[in-house]
């Protein structure tokens, strides 16, 4: 069977994405979604002239006429109504945050001041018109966009979000995404396995790998048989939108995964990628219900999950995936024609990205995915990777 | 005042890191927490000599004598008791991530046999002791410790711990945190304020920026009155390991907060650090109880809070902060004599991090950060800071 190329999977997958609407949630709840309408300023920013420094707010005009000694007339708290300065030539004390109050055009601040008598000597040779005034719509004016749509939302963004007053924000809807083992190898976490069994862990990998986009996905574990798995998955292919499985996609007597697929519908856009670990991998579609099979090798179904994926689901919500890379540490030899997906541990050196090879126990070996950081992308046509050279990471941590 | 220069301010702040001790949760919940146990291998891995190809399994010895064509006697599944080879001139299909079948010692792969009339035929000069066969305890031995305590968990761990059957892991106890506002001016988010009110912004960039260390904070806003400050403040300080305040620590008739919190028995470890945005930030204690007084200026609490509270918390949970720098990547001009936290946009090329400063509007002006990726942080000994030279950066993307 030929191979499908990384590049082509790649290619045929992002061409699978799926728009899931858009939903409406809190806005505090928002962190790690994509916004999918533009956040525009609701009034002015700031919303009024706004004293920038704590001190007394005078008409620069009155300054520049000579006066130096202020008589003060109130106080404008922030939070507090605009105040009139009665007499041009006194002052009103003003502070940080609040509006400048009416008939004045300058605020002079503390450390230059000297308070006696109730008045306010000023020791400055000049005075300039809205000195220490963060004049109104100077930042932003209302209906300015502020946020565009289509951007992955973080702290800065809630934070805006409370400014302009928007509760609740329009967000991409995520994908109903169900994760299955399968394998009768594998037992519960919370039991002791027979000698021949092992515990049930890549599902687990892989809803954490999915929490991180922020998707709560669900998890099953079906028996190796046949019927049983066709009438399961046929439920989760109505329930679901993306379905992942890890295992039973190779060549062995109970890898019945493509098979049911097919049976069910589901169109094969290639099994088989030129790629290590996860050569078995299958991909395929069934209307808008989209199919990732995993093998079931730990590092094969990680390494896939974050190559294959990521990119599909930032595609479906449109977002463009970040670019990353960084350089080989060291001379690496890898033979096969495959593209081989090298775990590595970072390190930054003044602004460099260094990627340093992990010695890896076996590519079954999960437990060298802790010591790594990023999967090095080495591509399929060389077999000598030269210590200094560029390649792209996909990088976990 | 003297300034307390950023150096000193985090020293201190690092001295009064605070240890929150230990909980144990789900392992499944525990992404982001900070491990507090060795993770040790319950059994060896693998732990059986495990089928890595699709095949049959065959003794060595019997293809070294010459024998080339296979009896089948059976088919050893994944997750089947070990079967016995009886003669062994015969064969047993053997599937990936089976129990090699006892008396056999090699395995070979479908692509290589001719199976006909229940008999597999071998196209391959040689055979090797254990050939595709994943050997018992070669990547870990019963005992080995596969992740060690005082790390970050994420997916990769998170599997670990389900292979070794950690349903319930040790991590560290997160602090119980309140985020305070003050000032008279705010209103929430669900009201239209006047035109001398703004919205409170500042606490939920903070409540967003502690979610992102799985710290789930309360908040509270106090008006800006002394005897409501004490008494609720008091409260606080008896049910919370840390406040985080947000303005009135300035100059301002009305910033109460260093008052209060020295009335209270905080004690101050400085006020006013030589940084721009911040500078009236004020850092102090009460035995175990830490308060960190970020000014009220958003972007000023917003960069306080990464420059600041994130080591701390990091030194408390005994993790290490990771280095962070990148290049600057056109000349920038800062004449105060402070430590100038400049907004980046960070771009990758050729394994490099680039920063461009981003074009501000004001240093309140939280809009900007949407445009921005991280703080480059420009050291207050310089003016004039020149294209290509490497700064630390504090990334909040």
């Amino acid at each position: 069977m030929e191979l499908t190329t990384v590049k082509d999977a790649l290619e045929i997958i992002l061409k699978s994405a799926e728009d899931f609407g858009i939903e409406e949630i809190d806005f505090l709840q928002s962190s790690g979604r994509i916004l999918q309408e533009n956040i525009v300023a609701d009034r002015d920013f700031p919303p009024f002239n706004r004293v920038s420094m704590d001190g007394i707010a005078i008409s620069s005009e009155a300054f520049n006429n000579g006066i130096r000694s202020f008589k003060i007339e109130g106080i404008q708290a922030a939070g507090s109504p605009q105040l009139s300065l009665k007499n041009t030539e006194n002052c009103i004390e003003a502070m940080t945050g609040a509006v400048l109050p009416k008939n004045t055009d300058a605020v002079i601040q503390y450390e230059l001041l000297t308070i006696e008598n109730n008045s306010a000597t000023v020791n400055l040779e000049a005075v300039k018109e809205f000195q220490n005034v963060h004049l109104k719509g100077l930042d932003r004016k209302q209906g300015d966009v502020l946020i565009p749509k289509d951007i992955l939302i973080s702290a800065a963004e809630i934070s805006v979000f409370a400014t302009v007053g928007k509760e609740k924000v329009k967000v991409a809807k995520q994908p109903k995404v169900m994760i299955v083992s399968t394998g009768n190898e594998l037992v519960e976490v919370d039991q002791i396995p027979a000698e021949h069994q092992i515990r049930r862990s890549n599902v687990y990998a892989l809803v954490s790998l999915l929490e991180k986009l922020q998707i709560k996905a669900e998890t099953a574990h079906i028996l190796d048989d046949k019927e049983t798995l066709t009438s399961t998955i046929e439920g989760f292919l109505n329930e679901y939108d993306v379905l992942l499985f890890s295992g039973a996609v190779s060549k062995g007597k109970f890898d019945f995964i493509p098979e049911v697929l097919n049976n069910l519908g589901v169109q094969k856009l290639f099994h088989q990628v030129k790629q290590r670990p996860g050569k078995p991998f299958w991909f395929g579609k069934k209307q808008h219900k989209t199919v990732f099979a995993f093998p079931g090798n730990p590092v094969s179904t990680f390494v896939s999950c974050l190559k294959y994926f990521y990119p599909w689901y930032y595609k479906s919500v449109n977002l463009e995936m970040p670019k990353n890379e960084a350089i080989l540490s060291e001379d690496f030899y890898f033979k096969p024609n495959l593209t081989y997906f090298l775990q590595v541990k970072l390190t930054q050196e003044e602004g460099k990205l260094y990627a340093t090879p992990i010695a890896g126990k076996g590519s079954g070996d999960l437990a060298n995915l802790v010591d790594a950081d990023a999967f090095l992308e080495l591509p399929d046509d060389s077999t000598n990777f030269t210590k200094g050279t560029i390649f792209p990471i996909i990088k976990f941590r």
